[in-house]
């Protein structure tokens, strides 16, 4: 397949008229073909035209029929072989097995979504039996199921070029919910966006779904994102990347005649809290987790370990000592694009000024490399500056040292919100770990024992969400099942024929529901 | 009881230093003592103290606990007897039997929400279990649960003193999810408020909750209700009143350093389609249901039906003669508050100005009588004129005359989002009626056939919500038992021990809830 340089509106290739945007392989800091012209209102308009017009086909399309056409993505996707898994390597410096990984998440993710979609749990439907003898007024037929919010605006992640990106876990939970999708591809990796954006164009072909069900539109945030974003016809935005930038576009939403939910993963430095009988059993363990989870992937990930608390005493020194031992030894590794390494680089310069360097990794050797860096600081230090929790984006962490519980507290309540929080614990830690649980339950979307934030499953259970800043909405997550609830709205219908019912209300419930029946749930 | 003119700052009656609020008898247009000084900053800061400092322990109390704990305070609100029926008729001027009937409303949304909480399922409990053996990496332990958002400040409304105010909706639904609440007492019934305020009080103390689990607020919406937005420890927002008022309470929100959710509803004008067929056969009373629908309780209800749609032809024309014959019998009734009451005769007035009057109610014979009025309209005026659907709170409606299907897609396609939108249809109105369904279902939180939208039904399937400006957040409703969703948001919790988990996630299954289980739901 030759990369066209055009944008999908539905199932139009399209070429844009504003800047042209070349990836840049940041291992070699050379540009890559072709170019994509950027897109303009113009083309925002079209894709939205074609997203309203499919939506209520789309949105009443059978369970089957839209679990077919997740899984026909997949397929599609995997056919794409060795092609994409090329390209997102040349266009992200990111490892041949890390991509291979990742596709596989991806597709795995529209499957999975495929069989929530066919349970159908998500419908949340609910009966309850018309009364007509109630006293002092009859109660009427009332049923509720929920509906697609409407077209979705999905802005793809430079981190996961493929699971957070054109076809990942907003567009893929969309897709599910019954929401058009319109995506405005990430500027760091167009070629892989392109290349999946057909293979989806072409799922919606092969399944006979409306040409709007999808579209994807390169450009500048500021033209096409901010575009996309206040078109009365999108009603739900899906975003991953920076502070600045998610709060640029809730900003937009909410200043629209009508106002949209917009879901935005911005900014975690996902605390690690090592309590003392595990640091003093397995210091040395947890010195070589901590920098394996903090350098993985050139610490690219929005749940890398940024913060480190810990009581102060021997084997706090201990586990400083043996994790800065090990730093030195790890590589500066190649980060995801020439702005995002300048960044870490600008963001690590910042923390020096505000806290003491322990460790560093290997100096680059290359363009756009990251070197890891561990910091050091005291609670009130850290209580004391703002600056010491700002994220920095890659393979830098910062170890505040409390001198007791109080202080581990203080610094805990202290904290934004955030995408994770771990607990390093023994037995022995049990009750300290239990007075800090509430605190930490308050702050953070997911909770780990004994494991590393690094490493996000696609599930039922996983929350990948948090309180702001870690994310703009903690109602919900961005990755698992539990994500479709998103772009759904409840709707009830009172004392409906039959005839006119949707097929999961209707009394004979054809969709075999376990619905929510006069208050007792269906076996 | 005598009534102190005081706040309740948790178990503390607390006077208020600012300006005096005193309830008005509408009917008489005489004030009610006592006064009720408006409370300051530091009031709400109090407040908030408390309810922070009840958050942790009053979240996780027991299924049981806080099912009790609800049931009490409808106990504790019967207790009352007439002297709560009493009061509110004086501060409203709503008949005594719509209080009493409000009484037992309140009480059982209370019972409802009970049951609800017992039941568990707000929980969401999803358990994935470990896979140790997975190829490449193994899959941890992972469980969600929901918790409560945080304190919830809850503005009572004007409109239901006991239904939607100090113990009303929001306030129940906030407590169910284990959230404490802040109440701002609307300023036109603060002795019903007190009354109900008191009750619940004592029923956090019968439960030996923490007493910060509830306090109740004087004084003006924005001294008092804008500090209680901006607290940082307020989480959330429930507010049923005008657009206005929501819309300044949601820019506070958002303009916080840690935005939060504002569930505010506030106007809906509730589109009722008369379809031919049914026109035809039943002319008579369609205008009778629409006259008693129109002027129930004074016209002042969020569902009251303020716009008619209906292709022209004599069919139609009777109905207009029809019920232009029935409103001149309708007495004027007495409304909330003087400023409702000369709001409505302002809205009439406005438009009177862009429509045709078709026919008036009889006129005002006591202070703040709002007189009932039906317009009329074309819908090429209608659509040329955003002053048409603007919301007149009162027993004032407006008939748009299409020439045909295509104008009535048209004109409902214009429409703002509404908490309800109803269809009288017979057999053969079924094609219309299915072609039109796509628009009202984007449109509409709740959508009825053959009834009128006056009449909310407290249980499971209820939809009290819609598209803005209906509410800012259509995701959720205000009424029925999944207005406890509002108040809760997900948490993951990886690998957990035993020991450290909290009992709905406990690998024994303690609560004996129906997980959602390795992808499988529990029978």
């Amino acid at each position: 397949m030759t990369l066209t340089g055009k944008m999908l509106i539905g199932q139009h290739a399209t070429a844009g008229t504003r800047e042209a945007i070349r990836a840049i392989n940041p291992a070699t800091d050379t540009a890559l073909e072709p170019a994509y012209l950027g897109g303009n209102g113009e083309h925002v308009t079209q894709a939205c035209a074609l997203a309203w017009a499919a939506l209520d086909a789309y949105r009443e399309t059978s369970l089957e029929a839209r679990a077919t056409f997740l899984e026909t993505i997949a397929a599609h996707i995997e056919a794409l072989g060795d092609e994409l898994i090329d390209r997102a390597v040349a266009e992200t410096g990111l490892p041949r097995p890390r991509i291979q990984g990742e596709r596989a998440r991806t597709c795995g993710q529209l499957r999975t979504f495929a069989r929530t979609v066919r349970a159908g749990e998500w419908l949340d439907v609910r009966v309850d039996n018309p009364q007509p003898q109630r006293q002092p007024l009859p109660r009427p037929d009332l049923r509720q199921r929920h509906i697609a919010l409407g077209p979705v605006a999905v802005f793809g992640a430079s981190n996961f070029p493929l699971a957070f990106s054109v076809a990942g876990g907003d567009t893929a939970s969309a897709l599910a919910a019954g929401c058009p999708v319109i995506v405005k591809a990430h500027g760091a990796h167009p070629g892989t966006s392109e290349l999946v954006g057909r293979a989806v164009a072409k799922a919606v072909k092969a399944c006979g779904l409306p040409e709007g069900v999808f579209s994807l539109l390169y450009g500048s945030g500021r033209e096409v994102g901010i575009a996309l974003v206040t078109d009365p016809r999108i009603k739900a935005v899906g975003f991953t990347g920076s502070r600045s930038g998610g709060l640029a576009l809730i900003q937009a939403a909410q200043a629209r005649p009508e106002p949209i939910p917009v879901y935005a993963e911005m900014s975690s430095i996902n605390p690690v809290y090592l309590f003392p009988a595990a640091l003093a059993a397995r210091g040395e363990a947890l010195a070589q987790g901590f920098v394996a989870s903090l350098t993985q992937g050139a610490g690219q990930f929005c749940t890398n370990p940024g913060l480190v608390i810990a009581v102060q005493g021997p084997a706090l020194d201990r586990f400083i000592s043996l994790a800065s031992g090990l730093l030195p030894t790890c590589g500066a590794q190649t980060m995801l694009t020439p702005g995002i390494a300048s960044a870490y680089a600008a963001g690590v310069g910042a923390l020096a000024e505000h806290a003491k360097v322990a460790a560093q990794g290997l100096p680059a050797t290359g363009p756009n490399q990251g070197q890891a860096h561990l910091f050091v600081t005291q609670a009130q230090a850290f209580l004391a500056n703002e600056h010491l929790q700002a994220e920095v984006f890659g393979a830098a962490s910062l170890l505040v040292v409390c001198v007791d519980n109080e202080e581990v507290r203080q610094v805990s309540e202290h904290l934004e919100g955030q995408l994770t929080a771990t607990l390093h614990m023994d037995e022995n830690d049990l009750p300290d770990a239990k007075a800090l649980l509430p605190v930490l339950e308050r702050k953070a979307g997911r909770l780990l024992v004994n494991g590393w934030p690094t490493g996000v499953e696609v599930c039922d259970a996983m929350v990948h969400g948090g309180p702001f800043p870690a994310t703009s909405d903690a109602r919900s997550t961005s990755v698992g099942t539990a994500a479709i609830q998103r772009f759904l709205r409840p709707v009830c219908y009172q004392d409906f024929l039959d005839a006119l019912l949707p097929a999961a209300l209707q009394h004979g419930n054809p969709l075999l529901l376990r619905r929510l029946l006069d208050g007792q749930r269906e076996a």
